[in-house]
């Protein structure tokens, strides 16, 4: 977000119009699907390549990767074996609803049963745009340092699920867990939270076994 | 930046005058300021604070920290013993001139000769903003991977200098120098770049005599 225009909350019901379009037509087709949000370099791309590559043959995977530019993210996950698709929002500094719509049709949405859409790296905008997924996921990161949920509140405050990446660079960097959580706590009471490595696969499991008895929920409805 | 709205624009011709009324301020009172951007967590607190901290003594150093919320970073500046004012822009993603022009104020600039300004921590938006500063310093950071250049080329594009933060890290996680390097290359060639780790102090003494030199060069216009 900018500054504080009239336009904005404009755009911002336009945006969630679109987003429940774009969650009817992946529920039609029964698709789970989760929105990625983290800083640049948290591990989005990481966490998506080993997801996939761990659960192929339980479930079919598309991914729609967000990129200022480049496809190389899109690169990795279908090397990784998903069905994939590269957004470049040529400057833009989140995915919206409109992207969103507009990559939906160039996946076969019969033939997964996730998505997964990897937001533009920000800690700041993409919170502001529902993009039409049923869960929004926040990776964060070791190295980032502990103070990022009192800094970036709106981000941790907004989303469903915590993902903490890169636990093995605990011994290598200051990281006080306790006052993290104490600051995840506080904006987002309760909030599912996995504690993993996508380099050494420490804590995978539980976050896989999460996404799997997600979408055995999701058929429920 | 959000949408390409007409009123875009004119914020930020409107952005460019304030910026250059606070470089008149600055050059009035002979201060020399750089604009410090990163990824959320990549050291930009951490390498002013070394800053301030070894150049105490030969100069006089002010800081303002722009944050969405909290006052971590300025009581962190100001412990290092910097004079140091909060910006909290309350959600917006970025500073703009606006706000840097309504900090100043609270800084004696008479009693600094450096003004060091840290951007909210997001490596797309702030880059659109001329705070009215006299150079852009990027602070990458090795956990966040070799692959920034190539995926944020608007910010390494439109940067003066660029430091590589958190060298101690590299045993720990891949990171290509030479494919970061030559994606820096094409984006900005022949970009000014120091790599060093605010942690353990290697690298450091050639961005403190980078900094001794430039204030030296501004004073001698």
């Amino acid at each position: 977000m900018t500054h504080h225009i009239p336009v904005v909350e404009q755009i911002l019901s336009a945006n969630d119009r679109i987003a429940d379009e774009n969650r009817n037509r992946l529920d039609a087709a029964g698709v789970f699907a989760l929105n990625f949000m983290a800083s640049p370099g948290a591990g989005k791309t990481s966490l998506i390549e080993q997801t996939v590559r761990k659960l192929a043959g339980e479930l079919r995977i598309g991914v729609v990767e967000g990129d200022i530019a480049t496809s190389l993210d899109a690169e990795r996950a279908a090397a990784a074996g998903a069905v994939s698709v590269q957004i470049n929002t040529g400057g833009n500094c989140h995915l919206d609803a409109v992207m969103l719509s507009q990559a939906l049709p160039q996946i076969a949405l019969d033939k997964i049963d996730l998505l997964i859409v990897e937001n533009v790296g920000n800690l700041v905008c993409p919170a502001n745009f529902d993009l039409g997924t049923h869960r929004s996921v926040l990776v964060a990161s070791i190295p980032e340092g502990d103070d990022k949920p009192y800094k970036y509140p709106g981000m941790y405050r907004g989303v469903n699920t915590l993902v903490i990446n890169k636990i093995d660079l605990l011994p290598y960097v200051p990281f006080n867990m306790d006052f993290f959580q104490r600051g995840v706590e506080t904006l987002n009471p309760g909030l599912k939270t996995f504690a993993l490595s996508c380099r050494t696969g420490e804590g995978l499991d539980a976050w896989l076994d999460w996404i799997k008895a997600e979408i055995k929920a999701y058929r429920k409805i």
